[in-house]
């Protein structure tokens, strides 16, 4: 008999512990055993909240894909200029990014073993290529270079802000949410040269 | 009796399968047994090369990192502006991360549990700040912007740089190697806004 905890578990807490374990001993790595000594209650608990290891999945990717989706609907992201609504989906892309740091963590790791990863893969490509589109409206109203494939640019913006997840602690002495934010839409958009 | 092909491997051509194995499964994950089916050699003949995995990865990460060191050393990287060298070393990671794509991949996905991936990470950060430094001195002489922080705008530019490794496929049909260096080189100074 395992000696388990109360279940005071939500699913909702349920699955921040999901998302640790995850990101720790990465999905494929992770048994239905981890979750359970992590949790500290019984597998048979777990199983009351969900069917298996791959719905937790679902539902962490699911809250980060859900994030980044919403940034599309916000105001700010469909009324203006092409490049006023490009600097401000990437501004909320990191602040989405930072609110939800281990759920935008997992998507990123996400490698499609599974329906679910797959399912993931192609919404984070959908995501990107409306991001892309905003930035070939942009250039179209000439407000951005064009002598970068798009693209090739939206890979490289994308990398910039995804790289975040790899050093930012929320706990930590560095820069802070807004700090960042602040950073990656002045380079993004200015980049490193000073304003002549 | 393992059933091995005549034992035609020098260490370079045993590296690069070495660090084939370790960016699929993962440094962890590799047996001195995978490295054998890989190579399609006997355990026996690989330790007549090396003394074991951990000198594969040495080996392997070496290069990455005297690559990247050797950019340092350059006329380029030594003579001139710091903006100027600044830009030049930015260039010329790219290009070394391209030209030795296999070898930068396994130095990124380095985590620190050996005395080898130790010694990777502070050579690692070490490279980082000599980068870091560069971004100083020309913010200093008034090249580079002030209004981010410099660690943070080193960290998020080698975010960018490295994120490459992530999507670059040297026989695809997408970007060149000059396009994505150009495309960094443009994005990291000069930003997505097309120039006034």
């Amino acid at each position: 008999m395992t000696t388990a905890k109360r279940d005071t578990y939500t699913p909702e807490t349920l699955l921040s512990v999901a998302v640790q374990v995850f990101n720790e001993r990465g999905y494929d790595g992770t048994s239905m055993e981890h979750l359970s000594k992590a949790a500290g209650i019984s597998k048979s608990s777990i199983y009351h909240h969900v069917a298996g290891k791959e719905e937790l999945l679902h539902r962490a990717v699911s809250r980060a894909l859900d994030g980044l989706f919403g940034i599309l609907d916000e105001e700010h992201a469909r009324v203006g200029s092409a490049a006023a609504r490009l600097e401000y989906v990437v501004r909320r892309m990191v602040e989405v990014l930072l609110a939800e740091l281990p759920y935008v963590t997992l998507l990123l790791r996400v490698r499609g073993n599974t329906d679910t990863e797959r399912w993931a893969l192609e919404r984070r490509r959908d995501f990107d290529h409306r991001v892309a589109d905003l930035l070939r409206a942009a250039a179209a109203e000439g407000e951005v270079r064009t002598d970068v494939e798009v693209r090739l640019a939206t890979r490289l913006v994308f990398g910039m802000i995804n790289s975040i997840v790899e050093w930012y602690r929320p706990e930590g002495r560095g820069a802070g949410e807004r700090e960042v934010a602040d950073a990656v839409a002045r380079l993004v958009f200015g980049g490193l040269r000073a304003a002549g």
